[in-house]
């Protein structure tokens, strides 16, 4: 991240001493909210996209790949009423198809995506000590397509929400875009231009903490 | 707009030699792209807060006001494949209650809101020659609460839609905000602090044509 965001979806985490989680480094405890700490794990999503210079027609993409989420400090020692902010400050996610090619998907430096983890208003175990949980990131990214000639971004953020969090972080939990009929995406090179693609639907789930070698080399990808 | 916008969730339109609509100026005919114009409507919001600093609770406000709606010229004079892009430039609603005194809502001046009425992927009646668009509009907003003492903002953009268009503009046509569970809001006196309030849900309809007169009177409020 040489780049630093002009603008932020939420509140900023300050990353200094907070330590790189890998494979062995943090062991998940349910309804336990766990000390600050850089989360590196495992992701999968399955994308839906529209292109109207490919015909509209729908592409689905299934990438794999790699997030760095950065969480805060909990907000209280108790799981019922902690909140804990997070940042997802890299990520880095291959997928291929016919239509599309190799397309990689990382962030939109100039935007820091972030996000929250807390109760939500309308659980249905509001009376219980150890509610399920509500997991949402507002995303900024970018899908580099070469086989179109294009980066493309969104400017309006992709909603990711996982529920049912039981634990922290939500590792194996699935999750989805909360899209709306279609989010526009642009080309980077014509910035201010008409949207040149959609996403009209995502679908993902996190994974586990990966090795540390594993990142490393995802990172230098 | 003394300040001019440095982000917008989508493509501006060019204002120059748009004439302002108002009652009377201009007919609404079904199925029909219209030639570009700047729409004076009158516009209904039900919406639902969350305060933690007053316990959380749902708290419903009604609004009432105006909304200066850009369209741009359709991209097609055909209506099933017209887009007609918009910008939200001005807004002004009000809306009372007991728990948050009087609120104004206005627009950022910092972000343009957009949107797009294009036709659905995912609709019913896509093998007519006039199926039903879809209207979707990015907004970022600001609520004055003087008795809070606080002026309330969205970072991520609250997604106002509309199904089942007609006509261009939709004058009468309900739409909801598509929150997923709640949308952020901040304070503009601590604008990288963490959240203060919480839009939870947005039911709204768009109006008629104002009266010139009745827009001058609100845009001078």
């Amino acid at each position: 991240m040489t780049t630093m965001p002009q603008f932020a979806y939420g509140p900023k985490i300050d990353l200094d001493g907070v330590p790189d989680l890998y494979e062995g480094d943090h062991e998940v405890v349910p309804y336990t909210p766990p000390q600050t700490g850089i989360d590196n794990l495992g992701i999968r999503s399955v994308d839906e996209f529209r292109v109207p210079a490919l015909g509209d027609r729908p592409i689905v993409v299934e990438f794999r790949g790699w997030v760095r989420v950065v969480r805060s400090q909990p907000t209280t020692p108790d799981w019922k009423t902690t909140e804990v902010y997070t940042n997802l400050v890299q990520m880095c996610m291959k997928g291929e198809c016919d239509e599309l090619g190799e397309i990689t998907v990382r962030l939109q430096r100039e935007i820091l995506s972030t996000g929250c983890i807390n109760t939500p208003y309308d659980g249905e175990d509001l009376d219980s000590d150890t509610p399920d949980k509500a997991c949402r990131m507002a995303v900024a990214c970018e899908f580099d397509v070469p086989k179109l000639g294009k980066k493309l971004f969104n400017k309006e953020p992709v909603e990711l929400t996982i529920d049912e969090v039981r634990s922290i972080p939500p590792a194996g939990n699935p999750g989805r875009g909360q899209i709306y009929r279609r989010l526009p995406l642009y080309d980077r090179a014509h910035p201010d231009g008409r949207p040149v693609a959609y996403l009209t639907s995502l679908n993902f789930s996190m994974g586990v903490y990966l090795p540390q070698r594993q990142v490393e080399e995802l990172a230098a990808a």
